[in-house]
């Protein structure tokens, strides 16, 4: 079985949006990664670190879902990371209200033994010598490193960043942070600025406008499927990744052609992410609604033009 | 052979972009969607009207690509509508600077001998009144009705707009229009009220963002192709409307499944109408290069997931 390597937030999230607002409910970058992930045939682990405030309940639903948590460090007397924002009414912008790094600011990353040799390596975002700490620990250079990044590393750590995206094969970021990254509006341009800085595969995703992959010459798009409700928007970047990693991870199948699949895997998942609060649709979801949904995405893009 | 009759302004646009300016040139509605449906094996006749400062050159244009333009009525002593723009940096919005309606102020649209019978309407963005007033000279019930608005007419003549669209059978309009005429921000949702006030099938044009086709619970999405510059995006929502109603006038096949068919063929002729100003992209448009176009499309789109 595949084995994919997943480093990021395990953590606290409050939202609110014009639906409602939750209080401090499980959340994190590793946690959606996880989660999606665990639609797949794959061992995963995560990499991250909580304080003892974190419930053990939160770190049972990981397990439960065939999670390793070994990797995740619990902290004596720590708290854990905590981030509470406020969407606007069409839900595309948000507030973030308050940003605690707690344990997250001095988080000493360790894989675990058994993953040393993982397949497929997820970055989340977090602090470049973090995501470099984890590619160095690896015993040989994994089939795929996927690397999420974000505009505050940018500003803060841009050598730090470049340095780690050497060392990377995918880099999956949004239309903004590309734009910022290569100061070109053209999202073309801006792809192929990224692949001379080192990953040869480069999505960029646009939210509800969906999500680009790029490589060489070869462009792939992939909607957002349309719903009657976005609910809350918090994880669905994520759970696309974890989608799109965890299928990769099953499949071993690093072509340009497969991680199309993936696109469309990750921008499924992320489609039911958006549905409820937090993780809360991701823990109930089930095998056939998965494929169900995978099935509009097929009536959602596939035509038959012929062609001579 | 299929024939196509198309209603829409006839003009003189003047554009500025970030790349440049042009004087007095070709526009108009109905001459994108002429010149666009002009890519298929269809008969095709503009109404319009223009004044007698109208070259002849750019009739002869049109009729150089077997347009029939006896229906362009032309006005001794009048003037042609003239609209001047000019575009944002991100050219995704616009400052409209002249808007001189002249003959098209008093326009009394003709559909002339041999388009009564006209397979596929393409009643392009106009005063409702004309519309309805030549979905009342047809001979009998078009195969398919096809009309674009936009907010000025719902501001203005909302009843005569809704007797208009009680009448067709496709509304083709961009997405904040939908949410506008519905009051709905989801596009799912306003799709479906769309429906309820009339027409059976739903096109949501969503610039840069590609479009939505609905049609009861189906939806189908054609993104724009990703190009490395827009250089003016002026017709474009035309030029998409022109290769909609074209193909499916050459393809008199209105299933759904034809409809998707022609939702991508509009939309890749629309990624050519914005590479350069007004129509001169799609004046010397070759056919090796809709069907390279097409293929790239296929190539963007399609994946190959199996599912039970």
């Amino acid at each position: 079985m595949g084995k994919l390597l997943i480093v990021g937030s395990v953590a606290f999230d409050a939202i609110e949006t014009p639906f409602g607002k939750t209080g401090k409910i499980l959340g994190g970058a590793a946690t959606f990664i996880g989660l999606a992930a665990s639609q797949f045939k794959v061992k995963s682990a995560i990499v991250s670190v909580v304080g003892d405030d974190f419930p053990k309940s939160y770190l049972d639903l990981l397990e439960d879902r065939n999670i390793d948590i070994s990797g995740i460090e619990i902290i004596k007397g720590g708290k854990t990371f905590y981030w509470k924002g406020k969407y606007h009414n069409d839900l595309n912008s948000r507030d973030t209200l308050v940003t605690e790094l707690n344990t997250l600011a001095n988080f000493n990353p360790i894989v675990p033994n058994g993953f040393m040799d993982a397949d497929v390596v997820m970055l989340g975002n977090l602090h470049p010598n973090i995501q470099m700490s984890v590619i160095n620990q690896m015993e040989k250079r994994p089939k795929l490193t996927i690397l999420d990044t974000m505009n505050y590393w940018m500003d803060n750590t841009w050598d730090e960043l470049m340095a780690v995206i050497q060392k990377i094969d995918v880099i999956a970021i949004n239309d903004a942070e590309a734009r910022q990254m290569t100061q070109e509006y053209s999202l073309v341009k801006a792809a192929a600025k990224i692949q001379e800085m080192g990953p040869k595969y480069v999505v960029i995703k646009k939210g509800e406008h969906g999500a680009l992959l790029f490589h060489e010459e070869h462009i792939f798009f992939a909607p957002a499927l349309p719903l009657e409700e976005v609910f809350d928007p918090t994880g669905a970047g994520d759970t696309f990744a974890g989608g799109f990693s965890g299928y990769l991870a099953e499949a071993r199948n690093i072509s340009f052609e497969n991680m199309k699949n993936a696109i469309i895997q990750g921008s499924n998942l992320a489609s039911f992410c958006v549905e409820r609060f937090g993780t809360e649709r991701m823990l109930e979801l089930q095998r056939h609604e998965v494929e169900n949904r995978l099935m509009q995405f097929k009536e959602l893009t596939q035509f038959n033009i012929e062609l001579n």
